[in-house]
């Protein structure tokens, strides 16, 4: 489906902005991407043109006929609301209440502790060196997969977390894996993470929102 | 309207409570309390009896009709759905995406940075005194606030963030003030916020929610 005046403002390493790229994908919809750099300029996030669209200062932010939406998840309940093929939410209330519960689990959190702000105050105030930041990101990935890991066992799901197509926990799952991919995180320990991961990874609208796909990913973090 | 069969399990202090408290007090259901203590036994929220309702170790869980939802704004969304008298969301999809997306800042930007097992981990593995970790709170609260303030500024909202009635936005708005209020912070430069807290506290599904009027709320913190 074409649904002209669609603007993503992402970053390409970004959680937030990855998923709203698989979720943009798996709803078949066109989309223009305008790059936000998050360290260039200290930070184009907050520069005046871009807090006029996004008071937050955090990207991504969606543009749909002239109308600014930020916050990652309110973007996938809009898109699901305003797009509704190809559901990103289950139809039954209960199962759309776990989907969520997962989805917001990650993305407040996981995904916030390890947010480039935080690791930013955290060296500038607290003075901790690379190592020590890094030791952090861990020690928050480690608790959040533990707990996504039994409450995914708890839901028994199939190949995705519900019914047989990824949604909107998968949206924030893949992107949370992918971040711990980069701090090397041992991943052993959650086969049913690992198990639906892998499964989304073969799904086209993931493989086109990946981080090494975009069109301001650095040539040296590109990928095929 | 009473709904048999909705428990909440919740901590008197705790802001995503707060918010469920104010959502079903806002729909008029009736709902008993279990208190978790979160500092008692290690903190009760990690027991094995509250794990198997919640495997994210957090509060709040609502058990409905035997079924337990965990994280808040799931909770919410799940409230909107099955009891859509006094909605918590308004009708457009796009007004809708502007209160997920402050509510959704509140709840995965500002709160997860003050919450207790965060304190925790900076006091017990880098060492922050009450002072430090005071400070840290009261970093992340001012940025927050600061952008809470610009995009309600941007909404130009009425008496509440959006239509005549107080919803999602307010149920995460008044628990941020008063985490606010317990680090006293300055909030005289924030006068949107405090315009429609005022008006949310003279609400009485507002003051029946107040951390100082729970079952479990401490002697010295009770209020009238």
């Amino acid at each position: 489906m074409n649904a002209p005046g669609l603007v993503l403002h992402h970053y390409w390493r970004s959680s937030a902005s990855y998923r709203v790229r698989i979720a943009l994908n798996l709803k078949g919809l066109e989309y223009a991407i305008r790059p936000v750099h998050l360290l260039e300029g200290g930070g184009q996030q907050h520069h005046d043109a871009y807090r006029r669209l996004n008071p937050q200062s955090l990207v991504p932010t969606l543009v749909h006929d002239g109308h600014a939406i930020g916050q990652s998840l309110a973007i996938l309940e809009y898109l699901d609301e305003r797009f509704p093929g190809n559901p990103l939410l289950p139809a039954d209330a209960l199962a759309r209440a776990q989907v969520r519960g997962l989805a917001l689990y990650i993305a407040s959190e996981g995904q916030p502790l390890m947010n480039l702000r935080v690791l930013q105050y955290l060296q500038t105030t607290h003075g901790l060196d690379e190592e020590a930041r890094n030791d952090w990101v861990r020690h928050w990935l480690t608790v959040n997969f533990c707990n996504v890991e039994a409450q995914l066992t708890a839901l028994k799901p199939g190949d995705y977390v519900s019914g047989d197509a990824p949604g909107m926990a998968e949206c924030c799952l893949v992107p949370h894996a992918f971040a711990a991919a980069r701090f090397q995180l041992d991943m052993t320990t959650y086969p049913t993470v690992n198990r639906i991961v892998g499964n989304c990874l073969q799904v086209p609208a993931f493989q086109k929102a990946h981080p090494g796909r975009q069109p301001d990913t650095p040539e040296e973090f590109r990928i095929g």
